[in-house]
């Protein structure tokens, strides 16, 4: 029923999460005319200096959800790992876009992957393992891979790389410490690392940012090359399984994939119902940016072609690593972006910048 | 005392007027780690949105304007009809910047122009008119010309024609009811409207916008052409008058200057110590935005070359013509920015958009 509604200028958009992908988003908002209230658990949250308005409180605090959703005309999210409760709360009441369907795919690595195999879209081979025995038989099977939680794992957290020399009795006791389901996947020897974002909107329209390329550091992403130099056919591999999942999930918003490279085919590693950090070069590389594209689709407007200004590199901030800022803001081809994150912490995503070429 | 102090990540910046111009300036701050505070004295102003905190109170409410020094590092505006006093009391607390100098001279027309003149810059012709009799004598000595009021008047307001066939007693009448000191300008036979955004930082350091061609209507600017198309001279004049003020007045931040073109020759019409309208296109069309430098000036960092990223032209949206943005919206070439105003008056600044060439 909400399907076709489109906001107008004053309304508030809701968005579920308040690190630095909600603070980009806020921009794009209110460039759209849109106030905008963010709901986080987490107090000091860097969204909060930014919004309009915000909500703290726990994720399962039906209370404070319920005020939430009386202030907002929509609501879009920076954060996936929502209770599957809160999310059918909100699209109870309210157009969630995108919708319940896509954040339960992508919250758990056996759902995600058998959702793309069942799309004839290719991704690493995998196995669901609930014993110890299931672990032995799978090794047996890959040899190098990688045991990961399925579930609320990102930036490399609840990853087990598995290869000759590693004890399976202490993997084994360090996966299931925190109880999650498990998934066992083969080691893929990629060539290189691509992402693509895209987006849909609610009239079925679909766009797409190039193809990027991605370098991660323990996993983390690190660099992305934008665009990536790549074969056209490489291109169009991405866009047509980024077309496939946006159309199969019917889906409402922007989402990325990302992907291996192995002997000139793209394998799905994993795709994320949001922005994504590896699109952050379209906030100053693109006319309209990836948060621009989410606060369309959320508000029921059209997605538009984001219009490439220029080419170069995207370099993620860790840590300690914030405080080369001052030093990057001496280049005028660089652009910093600073999250406002009060506390350092080793491996934090703490900004970006971006270097025209 | 603090002319060397560099603001750190999560220190706030105070802004004084709470406008579309403020609002900008919110998101640049954010991008570069600094919490914002507007000061304004306007209800529902449009960055009481993206602020991180604001305070709504008079421009002469010393209590209120102590809490707001209180909580900030640093001071700069989007509005500079401001009382001396308000003026002077900020600046004995924290950084001002620009500093109150400038804006005593932007707040009274033969004040401005007498500065200029000062430094061997043109500007059109000017008398003082204290009488109806001096109205009589200027109005003989210049013919075509306009009768402003010395303060307080901008987009077109306080301003009236005089021509042969007008009639002096009346413009006299309406233009004395404000009771504010008059400036007569002989009417200048311009053939083009440029103007120049610059920036200056406390380390001496100073960048240029491209030159740009402005189109008025009613007094009102209504579109902004960048770059403009015109000879070298024509810029480097616009760069050395910018140089000259900039250098004249120790200015620590943005400024604009406006330009007529007689004879080849630049003529100032007047200067804003602010952000300008005419370098909104910056804010999506360079690498580094008019706002951005307004930032870095407040926060004690240097200003950097803006790297230009396309030529267009920028629209203003007036009244009701901000109805045309969901239109505009369907135009990848097209970006929009709504201001986020409430109320749809006639001639007010509703939003602008930019067009990519």
């Amino acid at each position: 029923m909400f399907q076709d509604s489109q906001l107008k200028p004053g309304d508030v958009i809701g968005i579920i999460g308040g690190g630095q992908l909600a603070r980009m988003m806020c921009f794009e908002a209110a460039k759209l005319g849109f106030k905008t209230c963010i709901y986080s658990d987490t107090e000091n949250s860097p969204a909060f200096q930014v919004a309009t308005s915000y909500v703290c409180a726990s994720y399962d605090d039906t209370k404070a959800l319920e005020g939430f959703t009386d202030r907002v005309s929509s609501v879009t999210f920076e954060f996936e790992n929502l209770p599957v409760e809160t999310l059918n709360f909100i699209a109870s009441k309210l157009p969630l876009r995108p919708g319940a369907k896509a954040l339960e795919i992508s919250q758990n690595r056996l759902v995600e992957k058998k959702f793309f195999n069942d799309n004839n879209i290719a991704t690493a081979e995998y196995l669901e393992i609930t014993s110890y025995e299931d672990l032995v038989a799978g090794f047996n099977k890959f040899q190098d891979s990688i045991l990961k939680t399925a579930t609320l794992g990102y930036d490399g957290k609840g990853q087990f790389s598995i290869s000759s020399g590693s004890t399976l009795e202490k993997i084994w006791h360090d996966a299931t410490e925190s109880n999650l389901p498990l998934i066992l996947e083969k080691t893929v020897p990629f060539e290189r690392e691509f992402s693509i974002v895209a987006a849909r909107s609610i009239d079925s329209k679909i766009i797409y940012y190039d193809v990027v390329e991605n370098i991660h550091e323990s996993g983390i992403l690190k660099k992305t090359i934008f665009p990536a130099k790549i074969d056209p056919n490489i291109k169009d591999q991405a866009e047509e399984i980024a077309r496939i999942t946006l159309e199969s999930l019917e889906y409402v918003g922007v989402l990325a994939i990302e992907f291996f490279l192995v002997d000139g085919k793209l394998l799905v590693n994993e795709f994320a119902p949001r922005p994504h950090n590896s699109g952050h070069f379209s906030l100053d590389a693109c006319l309209h940016s990836q948060f621009e594209q989410g606060i369309r689709a959320a508000a029921g407007i059209s997605v538009i072609e984001p219009e490439l200004l220029f080419s170069g590199r995207m370099v993620n901030l860790l840590g300690e690593e914030v405080n080369q800022i001052p030093e990057l803001n001496k280049n005028s081809s660089v652009k910093t972006h600073h999250y406002g994150k009060s506390e350092i912490k080793p491996g934090r995503k703490m900004g970006h910048y971006v270097v025209r070429d």
